[in-house]
């Protein structure tokens, strides 16, 4: 989850989940994200399978390196699975391609990416011990430069790139047209507030597909995974929508109580931005570095096969992946009591993702670097 | 700072230095080997000018990545001016390469490595703002594989390679004749307990370059400091030796208050052991992966270059360095208790590091993977 330097000061610099690995942490509380894992696992051995040129890469030498790159890999353990089953489907084809009779020896070093306020620590303590493959942690935001020219083969990034650089600074400034009255997101229905964010959105997905353009070998694929919204829906109107709506509502209940400064309210957004498959299309066929060869949205298989997750899970799930959003914009002292708010609206509501209003779409990319 | 995997539970399992960067840290109290990396500088710089085929590694193309590793890191500052020496050097070499003509950008890629439970969150957090260069970091024992084959153009290590991978079993146990009675390190002087120690060096260090000797590239350097003794001294008559002697006497003093118990100092031992540079160049050659070019002993220069440590600063040193393996031996109860009876006699003694004892070398090797 990242965030560039060049923060105005109201808003949170680099967005983290939750460190460590206590009864609160990402760690503990990511199994929403640990479904998606599972569900595209199919797709991911499909894809090397189909659009990955071994040949291209493998030299005449009797070891192969392959460089992984996962961006914005929080801290585990949903990367890790990510990386095995990227691993799977490269011995798969490896195997495949050379009808079980090669010689040549895979070694994998794999990458994993956030901004250094990630807590490494916690992830590096919970590699698989005798894990066979080289492993390395890099700091710094992706929508930055992270490797050399053309030192990485597969690039990978799950649920990172809805979250922008940074808060487009007209939505929080009053006095602009742009101002986002009354409300945390992006609701998509307010035109210019939604100009600035895709704005932004447009600038970072730049950003991000030149960085990796550079990065990645001629022929490598990139497998990106992100919220989205369906074409011409409205975020407003999707269970994350529903979501940010009762979560900015615990802030007017703190402001009413007297808790919060009401300022530090009217200027905090979320630094989010759901696009429709559609919006991601158009950007990576404009900037022209990345042929598309697969785009699924991967809600309704997603569905099938998970069980929807308990409310209590839920609510340790938001915590864990909002706590450090609160913490910078409204201080320490008032992050038991948010959450509080929030768990009690939660279950008052009756609320569970996804009900009552339309899905959301979790898109599921393979690009391929031309 | 390293050990492996397969230790007895009566000693630490990985030895890392105190982490975080307050008082008391590591991070705030390594300027003894801050100096050292000063002293190296110029040494580092003649090295690479000297020994390094550079025009072996550049390619034809407009890019050239160099790839470099600090083994046994910590988590800075020293590991991060110790990069910059050796890219400064680099780069030096490079202009006069081409005589300031090349059209070749150089790229670095600098690695990072430590135990996984060195704090990698505090190194990240404390690398250069702006740093030009391409950062990882990667947990694990350098006594172990690390990296892909060929992939190093430069290693370094420094202040690490005394570390033992673990302390050899028999120096702990009371039923063996190298049961080392009344001391915690090796002194250098009871034959067997040396034996033990140095036949658990001999095979560290061999772990060491056949690992260092697959992921170097062919004709690409190691720059090695390790402390060590002048040939024929025995460690107990050096200033680590009196050192050591008094750090012991604390755990006797304990015992003897009843704080901690007898057995558990008795079946404690440092995992250090000091050769001399002819030991370590018998194992150099022996292994035949490595070519020695260069072999120097800076205790002299050293000493002219740098004020010798206030007693507070030679106290904290001491705590930022070895408060982990106390901890994981005795437990953190006793952790203040130890270091306060530490500085006490460190006060009392007027113990000042180089007195009254001979100097210690400090071994500053440039190896060449042949």
């Amino acid at each position: 989850m990242e965030m560039a330097n060049e923060e105005p000061k109201t808003v949170p610099q680099q967005i983290t989940m939750k460190g460590g690995d206590g009864p609160l942490s990402y760690a503990k509380n990511s199994s929403l994200q640990k479904g998606v894992v599972d569900a595209t696992k199919g797709i991911i051995i499909h894809a090397i399978a189909n659009n990955l040129d071994m040949d291209k890469f493998c030299s005449q030498s009797s070891s192969q390196t392959f460089r992984i790159a996962d961006f914005g890999c929080s801290i585990g353990p949903n990367t890790i699975f990510s990386m095995q089953n990227i691993i799977q489907a490269l011995e798969q084809k490896h195997h495949e391609t050379n009808h079980g009779n090669s010689s040549t020896i895979l070694e994998f070093q794999l990458f994993f990416n956030d901004h250094s306020t990630n807590d490494f620590n916690t992830l590096f303590k919970s590699l698989p011990p005798s894990w066979p493959y080289f492993v390395a942690g890099v700091p710094g935001s992706f929508y930055g430069r992270l490797f050399p020219k053309s030192s990485i083969h597969i690039g990978h990034s799950s649920n990172a790139l809805q979250w922008l650089s940074k808060v487009p600074q007209e939505v929080v400034d009053f006095k602009s047209p742009a101002y986002n009255d009354g409300s945390i997101y992006c609701r998509g229905i307010e035109k210019e507030v939604t100009k600035a964010y895709v704005a932004q959105f447009e600038k970072d997905m730049e950003s991000f597909l030149n960085g990796r353009g550079e990065e990645l070998v001629n022929g490598g694929l990139m497998v990106i995974l992100m919220g989205g919204v369906p074409n011409g829906i409205p975020l407003s109107h999707t269970a994350i929508g529903k979501f940010y709506d009762l979560f900015g509502s615990c802030l007017l209940d703190l402001t009413n109580k007297g808790l919060v400064n009401e300022e530090k309210v009217k200027s905090f957004n979320l630094p989010l931005y759901f696009p429709s498959a559609k919006e991601v299309e158009e950007l990576i066929e404009r900037n022209g570095r990345f042929s598309i060869e697969s785009m699924n949205e991967i809600t309704e298989q997603l569905k099938r096969g998970q069980p929807l997750p308990s409310t209590q899970n839920c609510i340790s799930h938001v915590r864990a992946g909002f706590e450090g959003l609160i913490k910078d914009h409204f201080g320490t002292e008032i992050v038991d009591e948010f959450f509080a708010c929030y768990a009690n609206k939660h279950l008052q509501s009756g609320f569970v993702f996804g009900d009552n209003a339309v899905d959301n779409t979790l898109m599921f990319m393979i690009l391929k670097r031309i």
